[in-house]
């Protein structure tokens, strides 16, 4: 056990951390400028300049696995990014956090970072040659179509889109929600999950196929506002699937194993989202550092009242647990993979937007009327952070999965031999 | 002792009850519609239509105080309302916070209530016959400008803005912010808060005026949003004052005096605030219940799950609590006045927003995406709240309030008998 | 609705917050020191003193109700206390919680005031005569034995003691514990809850009989300390029941009636609790205020740090709104009775002690080391106030049952016209 | 950064954990009985045969540091353990923290391994031999007076016991409380902290001696109960010191730098307590995860009730996050050293058993009536668990400690490059 990051560790968060405040912190001002200013839904500017540096550099898709299972022996080389483990990026992605459109940069946003994932590790070689290739250049972005407005989508066998086999292709027909990206002109591709067998068994019935996004059929019904930010151009979207058609090897993996890939997908994208969580909220700790050192009332500096030490306090302490957490969560995936990692994984999933959202309220509340405006940035990532509280499942769905293993552990068949061992730490928990 | 309400009571609740539910609620597709396809900032015709029809009916002006110590004799009939107590008005108040626009329909939205408060309590005959009376009719809106970008505003005595005597005419220079509802093309008038001697004593160096927003010199320099909320056509305007000239009997009640108006001013719509925001967690309670009704996950409807239970058993005990300290407020203020009500009014402003923010955060979460999203007004509920936190004083100063009156009633120096009776009942307390 | 005692109610209070200021507070030294001094389990000679004081000035069974609509014409002289309503009493016993062991003086502690209501709604004129009639007296003591070590007695179906009839008695068998109050030499009766059918419906297999604590059989296993305290002489008691024979002529009400007695018998009881519980918080309160104001660190007297004044807000917050939530349950007990009070009841069940330990917690801190000893009264407190989220049902019970109340008010059956009046007040509720 | 335990810290993890298993756990019946059967305040033998055998397998004195600045080269050999790092010690305090009396069979148990480790560190030869070897020995035990009755301790400038030089002697004056283990026979020699001189800088008026407990003037007034428990044989003392003769010789380190070696003492110290914490709190949830699998309610399993999913989900999230918190604080003591590592303890100390208490109170509720007695152990670890929030400095001053460097780390003069860093993971945060 060694809490200090190894000289590769610090190599590529600093590498990371530099652009970051060299490229991406400087030109803020110009991304706001260009996002209030110009239309709501084409592409700004900025990024793609900022990307082309980024890519240039070699640090790019940097969340991108170091091997995949089942990727094939001779695309090894192909589709590969430079080869961070969990741990490694999960000290990047803190880095990309702390400013909302960096992972952009990096080509390491969601939801692209999952749905490359899916392709490298399911994909046939031509689907990985149509949509992974220029998914890993940047020219392209995707869109992942899983929630829909009708049912409890936290119980992903409620869902309820059809995928039907008609000859050659499949004929999708459903309504989604939440597609967040495919607002973005430059979101080219969806994986939707849908069901091509309503009578196997339950988690049978679901599959995954890859949907152009200028399919016919495909209609952009609406965006759906955060809070009230609209998060053009990528947007969050509602889009309606009618008798949409695609060839039939547009399936990934096979029929009936959509919740296979699901599982598998969740897993890191979590992790990831939960780094950037951490980022988030040490930029809400030092706002409101900062902002309580500026200014008085009562005849002395606010942060010298102790209900604000007691916030801070709190908020540090909650940050470095939340952080140690999810890279013990990382370390896991690496050693022993997802699966035995699962309830870290879920762990980490409940905890770090409910510190994040908490410690961004009591920076709001350090900044006054300030902080429910645009001016710093707070209300936005409060906005947003509220929603990973609902995303890739809601709080209740983990919790739920965390106790069920936890209850295991303490079934009554169990000796004390087992039991006394439910603390352990390390992989093999 | 009675908690039951009283015919007279009652009578004026059902009516403003039976007014939102016959003519505001099913009104409410039409205004979202205005609101969505208009222009951002101009009036939204619903409002109007439902105004006439509140005011034929005499539903209308319902916050302006029974009797105000500083009326003229002969002013008495001519602006006064329908003489409602604290109390009466306190049950109605709560009936319109269930629709984000109701209050407006009868003449009862801040900031014009504040106002109108100020100007009946404190106005001379000449500035209730230009401003009152215009505003009792709902022809025109007003604005109050006190917060400022530079300082910390919750310790009011960091105010700024200068209000400098030249002849006949005061020179105003100076910023304000949140300054609610200035983006209305009906707001007319603003009360100002300033500085008129920077040498005074703490508490009279300040000054309340009455500045035309047609005034020269006045500039809206921009619209905060308020989680992304522009709240368009009312606004939280950022106001730049830039030697903007008022003719001298725009001063209200004295210069110097600015303080002791502000303080009485707060008092009561601190309580119209609290009771509407009852109102919004009632219908956030509502909508959360409602959805858990009529979903399932894990094979049974989500409102058997006993986490939801524990949820909305805490929601309905805590709105039922808040909503007793607020009438109790209420009811103080109309027996024994503001002042000797200060520490129960201080009470129910801290309690109110945190009461509802928790109730619509756990709805938000009961609806999953739907509940971030607009379409069921919780996202937008949670943003107004907050502010609630923020607005006529932070949570922080209020509590402080409250603490120093708690000690003096156990200083030292006080006897076990004094002591004992600080749990008494009744305005007295 | 208003919010000031009546004189009469004032009058009750009064009397009782007097007796306790003039003869039960300046004895809490001679208490201390017989309780310390003395054998552990014997009567303490303070409370038999003040015991006949109070009685003497008529400041005596005043819990007991006006009027009960089973009692036989003849006896309601007999048998009636002073004749306060749930409201009144409510006010005096607040004053009563203040200190430990004041109730005992005004024969008003539990568990004999629910078990007197019980024989007087419930009993015969021969049990009334026999129990009733010494209880009444302060002469004699009870007990309450519901709940099992051995299954989940918050499910009281769960309940497994036998009562089976054997020509003309019962003869009981089972094991109880927390029988509080069955330590005290002067507990002569109890009602013992048990099953008369295991075969009858699910709510019809309970009942209740009356059980002399000298009978064959009855064997007291062992105290039960909380968290330490043994609360000698009342006790918390573990028995055994092993063939104890009654008379039939000891069956309350009738087989199967036991569930019935139950819902009668903890409403009013519960109630009780929470007043008492409140007077637990305000002595807490007082003692937090008056310590900070003790003491200096870093420079300044405690109280002024802020962290300090937020806790005192959030205390006298809490109590107020607690108080009111507990005397609104009253008045409606009053008014429409127990059963249509019932989500009030449960309400204030579940807030009075969550609230009470949040303020001794606070009030503990506060002290210091002082805190968590004897000297103060705090660590007994918070040890007594735990209890109460676990008897008489624990809080889960309560909010499920609060919750399931609300989701029937919004069932998706219920039209707008029945959903709007969700909020009312007053008892109709 | 790695995750895992090395093999070393899995040996003495391990060795400590069988240990415990074998013949601690299966002695826990002996333990109680000998508890509640025996006087009060005399060795329990249990413990002096478990010292033996743990003691003959070297699983003795672990926590004693692998090197001390101070020490002469000439004692390494004789006053040290076998060397355990702060991290290797931490996983084994864990395991020491599942049973209450374990500690104590390693000769590992407060107050006397912070007084080894301020006698090792800071004694002389003399001072060693004399009480060094049989505290390391386990022949004998001692106490570490330092709180103070009369005033806030929590600020150690306050404290007001006097030391005062007599020719070749110091004449010690005062009255300390909360001396624990100043109960036990054994208990032969204390560590007082007093001043020197009254007329000093404010941190350079304290100093530590070394009182012999049989010292004349040395009177132990009375115990102070936690919550109702005595802790017998250990206890809290109350100690009055009338004209309480020493050598000068006695004087640690040197006049005037008590406040020095409190600085060093408490660091190490409160890791410890932290640790042991961890245990406490693995042990409450393993009970309550048993218990709610073992019984029924509202026809299911209680474990079953998403309230209490969410509860367990809650606990182990809670327990991993600040078991690593506290694993990286040690591991930044054994590399940079306690005074680097200040924030992470304080983050710690404040962490723990506020954690720890949230668990055992759910585990509590989840026992209903057997949680608040005895019979599970809660409510006594609970009560001690409180304790810790007061002991060793109250939450307050080290949130005032962690919240100070933080306000430091983003001071107006920082640039962003400082800033930036703030959220650094490793040693040199």
């Amino acid at each position: 056990m060694d809490f200090d990051p190894t000289e590769r560790q610090q190599h590529w968060r600093d590498r990371v951390r530099h652009f970051i405040e060299n490229h991406v912190r400087p030109r803020m001002g110009d991304y706001d400028q260009q996002d209030a200013e110009g239309e709501r839904w084409k592409v700004i500017d900025v990024i793609e300049e900022e990307k082309a540096r980024a890519k240039a550099q070699g640090i790019w898709n940097l969340f991108m696995p170091p091997q995949c299972g089942r990727a094939h022996v001779d695309d090894t080389f192909e589709f590969e990014g430079p080869g961070l483990t969990n741990l490694e990026y999960a000290l990047c992605a803190e880095e990309m956090g702390r400013i909302g459109w960096a992972s952009e940069v990096f080509n390491c946003s969601a939801p692209d970072t999952g749905n490359m994932e899916v392709l490298h590790r399911y994909g046939t070689r031509e689907q990985k040659n149509q949509w992974l290739k220029p998914l890993m250049n940047g020219e392209i972005r995707s869109a992942f179509l899983m929630t829909e407005p009708q049912v409890a989508s936290s119980d992903a066998t409620n869902i309820e889109c059809s995928i039907k086999r008609d000859g050659d292709e499949y004929v999708i027909n459903g309504r989604k929600w939440w597609s967040s990206g495919a607002g973005d002109p430059r979101c080219k591709i969806a994986i939707v999950m849908g069901k091509t067998d309503f009578e196997a068994k339950r988690h049978q019935q679901q599959s995954m196929v890859l949907m152009p996004m200028d399919a016919e059929g495909v209609e952009i019904v609406r965006h759906l506002p955060v809070f009230g930010y609209d998060d053009a151009p990528h947007g969050h979207m509602e889009i309606k699937l009618t008798n949409v058609r695609i060839p039939v090897s547009n399936m990934l993996l096979g029929e009936g194993r959509g919740f296979e890939i699901a599982q598998g997908r969740l897993g890191p994208g979590r992790i990831h989202h939960c780094m950037r969580t951490i980022g988030v909220a040490e930029e809400a700790l030092a706002k409101m550092a900062r902002r309580l050192q500026s200014r008085e009332t009562f005849g002395k500096p606010i942060y010298q009242h102790s209900v604000w030490e007691e916030r801070v306090a709190r908020a540090r302490i909650d940050i470095e647990m939340t952080r140690l957490l999810c890279l013990k969560a990382a370390d896991m995936m690496d050693k022993v993979g997802n699966k035995a990692a699962a309830q870290e994984i879920a762990m980490i999933k409940v905890q770090a937007p409910t510190m994040a959202l908490k410690i961004i309220d009591d920076a709001i509340q350090a900044h006054g009327g300030g902080g429910v405006s645009d001016d710093f940035g707070l209300a936005k990532a409060y906005a947003h952070q509220r929603t990973l509280r609902l995303a890739d499942g809601p709080d209740e769905v983990h919790a739920r999965a965390i106790a069920r293993m936890e209850f295991a552990r303490h079934a009554p068949g169990m000796g004390k031999d087992d039991s006394f061992s439910s603390g352990d730490l390390g992989v093999t928990r």
